[in-house]
């Protein structure tokens, strides 16, 4: 069994390229819910909901997120109602946020929800919300404190960043099933996601960040740092916000005391010295997935670092 | 002000003709809530909804009820995904359920939302809900009590019908505004709406049925029999099971404690000594409204009703 850590943007191709090297069915992926909003009156999970829509095939191309050739029909009427169109749902989209809300108001929880949604889309591998409870990133900026959201689609990722904090985190559990399969795995991957704010909140969940020190499994990360900048996203912005370094160096310490393996862009072979220094290894490749080819090319350098030496446990 | 008692498929066609010939701010609608539902969640006012869409000139031409050239895209995932759907919303209409939801469960009243709803749609006109109480039509069948929306879409009133209560109605009140506007009318027009099921909630709300009897105004009601059975839908079935004869004298007993002109079909007209026999003065007309042509003769037949010499309050 495999095991994904992942966000929404970066991971959803991450696990497409997966799927094309390892069975689903060998697939869990544990999902970030920090993002997580109440949007007219319906709970979104947008990092839940782009891998969903990229395991069932279903994930816009052009967008990046949400479904494919959706239309935003009921956007526009709620629109012309006044109220509130900053963040975007399609109509297609919304039937996962009305079934979901649905089933959390019949106290089914997120994992049982997700399970529901997965398995409407015939989706043959696990996807898990890294926690049942509400975690929340909060964005901290010079005017104020934003919701991730806010401060990603809506602010559009401008404002400075003085600090980021997972609201509930301290009492959060992991969701059923996550520890286990850390636990139980062959492999362990942190998708090329944003380290703060997409991997950081599952990390921020008690007992996830333990199970990964102790997993025999190998942790192999893929740095979504390419040539000291974010491949999307702000990424970069947040990690100088936590004084961390944009660089693959950055990421390694980010992950400082589980990983086993950093996947690092060919570009950034200059970089591998300062991971290594960490006793993290370094393995290069091409990290940035355009088309299909790449995803699995990135894959299968992921699924190969499970062949580096583990990281004796009392290093860590 | 013209206050007019409604439900939704014949009362939408006859308050698009209303338009026609009186400013729409002169217009006051009081609404039939008995239908209301929640479906995927949201609460969905079917009644409420056709005459927003018909004062909004958005009303579905062909369908009767929901947007014109609405869509259905979020409905096909949803049963995709295993949820029910024989209930259909559309996704523009989708936007009018997110929004009523929202602003319920801020703790506003279905009268307060309605207004913010039509006033989005830039309506002119008042657009009342009978009550803000729930009150909640059922259908008793010899299988068994069905909700209004179970019997007339889920079953497309197939179903022998023993019974109709309005569950709720005891404790209900009339939303604000709606004794007042009957009390204060120019005329009161009942529409040519099924009598049991979409005027028959609206009566049963404590204190409306008494407005009727008492306000100055002129009650004249346009009766959806015509040539002994119904234009649409089951008011015929249904005003069986009430033991009314299906028939013009059977809309007049229905409403015989306050009405003082029954609007009829032509082809009526041999029936209009039996509501004369009531004390119920008798106009007959083309009452079916195909064109926009005949929805504007039938509004001004209404309007000139008025002219009847109104009933002694002391014969009532």
């Amino acid at each position: 069994m495999i095991v994904v850590l992942t966000g929404g943007t970066g991971g959803a191709k991450f696990v497409q390229g997966l799927e094309q090297v390892v069975p689903a069915a060998q697939i869990t992926t544990v999902v970030n819910t920090g993002d997580d909003l109440t949007w007219w009156g319906l709970l979104v999970s947008p990092d839940l909901d782009s891998i969903t829509y990229a395991m069932a095939n279903l994930l816009s191309r052009e967008r990046g997120w949400g479904v494919e050739g959706d239309t935003f029909s009921c956007l526009q009427v709620i629109g012309r109602l006044g109220g509130p169109t900053w963040f975007q749902l399609g109509d297609r989209d919304l039937a996962v946020h009305l079934m979901r809300t649905q089933l959390l108001a019949q106290d089914k929880t997120l994992t049982e929800a997700t399970e529901t949604i997965t398995r409407g889309f015939g989706i043959a591998s696990r996807v898990l919300p890294m926690t049942d409870s509400a975690v929340e990133t909060q964005v901290m900026t010079p005017t104020g404190e934003l919701s991730f959201q806010e401060y990603f689609v809506r602010e559009r990722w401008q404002p400075e960043v003085t600090g980021v904090r997972f609201f509930g985190s301290e009492t959060a559990r992991p969701a059923a099933g996550v520890l286990e399969a850390i636990h139980k795995a062959d492999a362990v991957l942190i998708a090329p996601s944003n380290p703060i704010t997409s991997i950081g909140p599952i990390l921020a969940v008690p007992g996830i960040r333990e199970a990964l020190k102790e997993t025999p499994a190998p942790v192999v990360a893929v740095s979504p740092i390419v040539a000291g900048a974010a491949v999307s996203g702000p990424a970069g912005k947040l990690m100088q916000a936590q004084s961390l370094p944009v660089s693959v160096e950055g990421v390694a310490r980010a992950y400082a005391d589980f990983l086993d393996v950093l996947i690092i862009d060919e570009r950034d072979a200059c970089g591998a010295s300062g991971v290594e220094s960490l006793g993290i290894a370094v393995s290069a490749t091409k990290t940035i997935m355009r088309s299909s080819g790449d995803k699995e090319v990135l894959a299968r350098a992921a699924l190969e670092a499970r062949a580096f030496e583990k990281r004796p446990s009392r290093e860590r």
